[in-house]
């Protein structure tokens, strides 16, 4: 049926055809773009189009399937085929004995084609939401993707117990089978609620219950929740200064209004809370801080502060967000218990999260709630994303209960320590006088000032583009108190790493200084 | 250094500790509730709450460690790890020579101590925002969990190939290595939205590039961020009417008021669009809708329709906001080419889903996007939960990419079309004059119209109570236009088992009937 076309039929299909429309057909057949499509849907998407243009009026006959396949050098099923679909979707009508016709359905395209031809100026800003626009401007959380040097927050992950990992997944489809494809409950797997509360009670000294944890994707996704659950657009929120970005976006993402606290050695200054609180319309509903190592100062909240907060919570019924992201890694003896565990009143969250512990890749993090506000939250976010993916919270789970999880911490433990104290020697090596590292008892990071004045900005961006990824200190503050600086990643890098890198810093940064020398 | 203890230690103790509080330390490290605690953890755990209660007030000396390891039968090491990290967290002072003391710090809690246990009323209704107080009452969306018969819109999954799943998963893991352990790009993953991209283009007829694709959880996720980030609050959304609850949930969560546009056996009525576009303040500002398969009512949208509601965004500079949840399961031929396809002005927002098509726990989810949309979701997107998980993205981009996606497909499309007439054949045979079926061309579910006047909710409760999860028509209407009846899920369950479920359902409307028979 296919192949070398006697003339006459080309000539018929030409009658129906106007040339130009059947050299558009072939170029859209031709076209390499479309090579992924088999032939009847390039066949079909073609003629489509030249209706969709306006080319074919409705009432317009087409070429017979045998006529076209002939011009086009296609078989007369291709034809056929392309000609069903387009009958299908109602782009074309089939008269028994009189052929294949443009259908008037299609006609009120016809109209529109030319606006819609010169109205294409594709890329203009498209008219968001002003909270969507907001949004944007505001640049979201950027994560460091590949493990660069100095990513901040990025877990070594390349001595992951991998093998014990996927064998333990093996052990849970095993088990669960098909089961484990179906939906997650929107609180999380009751397995790993168990797990997550049995090392909350014994690691963080928290007051924990399987039926008071609720297991979310991210800490991100922690921080939404609470800013929209607990507050309400132009709401007051205490926060720490610095913070967070991820978290002070979040908050205004949700229309809150942010009052900073300033940090010092020993973390939030709590006793501003309550002065502010005796002063009307200078309080806030809720805190956030993170008491384990401020972000980014890395300091622990002292005892009398965590008790100030609760006091402050208590008498003025506040909510205490506390986002402990890394409290795992502590160099110098146990971790301090947390803020949740110190707090009778039920009016902490607190936030945890695999990210820093395991890898960023699992996507699951939890909170830990009062228990009048695990039904809200569930469903908060039933709308926003349903729940989690079930066979990861499972394999979690054992590997938690197994011990894995543990062994892996305490191993990575003495890994970060060493790691610490490697990149501050080098920087005291390489660059002294230019940053001043303030070594932390925990965490995944270090701040480190700028012992003279350098441009912030144009010292990242120079990093950058020696392939060095920092985080500028100074846009973490929201007040003008700010402090120039990077905060420095070292768990990602072994110590040659790290080294190759200070040294690719120190020549960056040498580069950026010597215009500005005296 | 354990065990018995001799009694003049007991004494000494009893100075320092009065009985009370020995007795209250033994009570906390003895009850079963603390079991999973090493014992030195219980000690430290009891003396905190000491403090905390105000039970033990600063500058109180503590019994010498080996005294209280004799009265409480520990050894002394235990005693010292409790009090090292009493030490560490700030609760106790030691001082060399002189023993250890509550510290100054724990003070400021003993005056609070009696309005915190008054006032522990824990479980009263916690003072939400308006907001999240809205949300939830709105009572989320409840996916239905276990394939209980009729849950709606959860697929087979029995049959789903899970061994070539696992078999691509360690191939990846074999690539990829600890790399799959990091972050995703926010977008997601190339290879992934390379795959979407291609399938797209040949199975929807859509014009797809990866850089258009966005990588997502869940379409819950996809409308939620469409409503931030195209509208803000109080903005008008023309909506299906019914339509699915999941999507109007989402839209009252953002503040958007809905304006319901009725859906006949063409589809949504799309030339009310430009009828209210014509009256000031009647307008929208986009439009949300179902095109495959109408939800609830199975209806396929009419070519004129489509065509319609291009023109209106045109026009108007709306936003269509197309959600193709389950569009790969139609069983009258191909399936219809989606709309935004047929959208040259790049004003549609298409939304898919691989939760119906693969399975309800793999998370993940797409919109296919007008360029100019790519950054600003991407952004607001890493503001809600960062990124999506990269092992199933790498291992869903092989499954696609080896065919297996459109294999299983096929084979399910065969399942369900099956599942479909068994399922409108026993309703026609034990319900008759109950229910009356209205067949769709595709999709996991069925529409079924009450014939006489029985109370749907009585109904869905009676029914859930015997094991069967309904969804009810009603309520998915956002006028009184309404139709009472179900949305049956025929997808997962075998013939034999919607037989047996139909006939449960048919004897629980019976004694439903009864009581109101004439």
């Amino acid at each position: 049926m296919a192949g070398g076309s006697p003339p006459f039929i080309a000539r018929h299909t030409d009658q129906l055809f106007k040339t130009a429309q059947l050299e558009s057909v072939k170029a859209w057949i031709g076209d390499p773009a479309h090579g992924a499509l088999p032939l009847h849907a390039r066949v079909q998407r073609a003629i489509r189009q030249l209706i969709l243009d306006g080319a074919l009026d409705a009432g317009r006959p087409l070429p017979a399937s045998r006529a076209l396949a002939g011009s086009l050098g296609v078989s007369r099923d291709t034809v056929e085929a392309a000609y069903g679909q387009l009958h299908a979707e109602g782009f074309i009508e089939r008269r028994v004995g009189s052929g294949s016709f443009v259908s008037e359905r299609a006609q009120r395209l016809t109209g529109g084609a030319t606006a819609r031809r010169g109205g294409s100026g594709r890329h203009e800003a498209p008219r968001l939401s002003q909270r969507g626009s907001a949004l944007f401007h505001g640049g979201g959380v950027r994560d460091f993707l590949a493990p660069s040097a100095f990513a901040p927050g990025v877990p070594e992950t390349r001595s992951f117990p991998l093998q014990t990992w996927e064998r333990l997944q093996r052990q849970v489809l095993k088990e669960h089978g098909t089961q484990a494809l179906l939906h997650s409950p929107p609180q999380g797997m009751e397995a790993l609620r168990g797990a997550i509360a049995d090392y909350l009670n014994l690691e963080r000294g928290a007051r924990a219950t399987p039926e008071r944890v609720l297991v979310l994707t991210s800490s991100q996704q922690a921080l939404t929740l609470c800013a929209n659950v607990l507050l309400d657009p132009g709401d007051r929120l205490f926060i720490e200064d610095p913070a967070y970005h991820g978290a002070r976006k979040a908050f205004e993402a949700a229309g809150l209004q942010g009052v900073p606290v300033p940090v010092d050695a020993d973390g939030l200054r709590a006793d501003l809370l309550r002065r502010a609180a005796a002063r009307p319309g200078e309080s806030a509903r809720a805190v956030f801080l993170t008491p384990s190592h401020q972000f980014p100062t890395g300091a622990t909240l002292a005892l009398d502060r965590r008790l100030a907060i609760i006091e402050w919570a208590r008498e003025h019924q506040g909510w205490i967000i506390e986002d402990d992201y890394d409290s795992e890694f502590h160099y110098a003896g146990k971790p301090t218990a947390c803020l949740q565990g110190l707090d009778p009143q039920e009016r902490t969250l607190y936030i945890g999260t695999f990210t820093k512990s395991l890898f960023p890749g699992l996507r699951i993090a939890y909170m830990l709630l009062p228990p009048a506000l695990v039904a809200p939250m569930t469903v908060a976010r039933t709308l926003m994303d349903g729940h989690s993916a079930p066979i990861p919270q499972l394999t979690l789970a054992r590997f938690i209960e197994g011990g894995h999880f543990g062994a892996h911490v305490r191993h990575l433990r003495a890994v970060y320590a060493e790691r610490r104290d490697v990149l501050a020697r080098l920087l005291r090596q390489h660059l002294a006088g230019v940053l001043e590292p303030r070594v932390p008892a925990g965490g995944l990071q270090m701040p480190c000032l700028f012992v003279r004045d350098l441009p912030e900005r144009e010292a990242l961006d120079a990093a950058r583009r020696a392939g060095i990824d920092l985080l500028g200190l100074s846009a973490l503050y929201a007040t003008s108190r700010r402090q120039a600086g990077f905060l420095m990643g070292f768990a990602a890098h072994a110590p040659y790493e790290l080294d190759a890198a200070v040294r690719k810093l120190a020549q960056v940064l040498r580069t950026l200084d010597r215009p500005r020398a005296r």
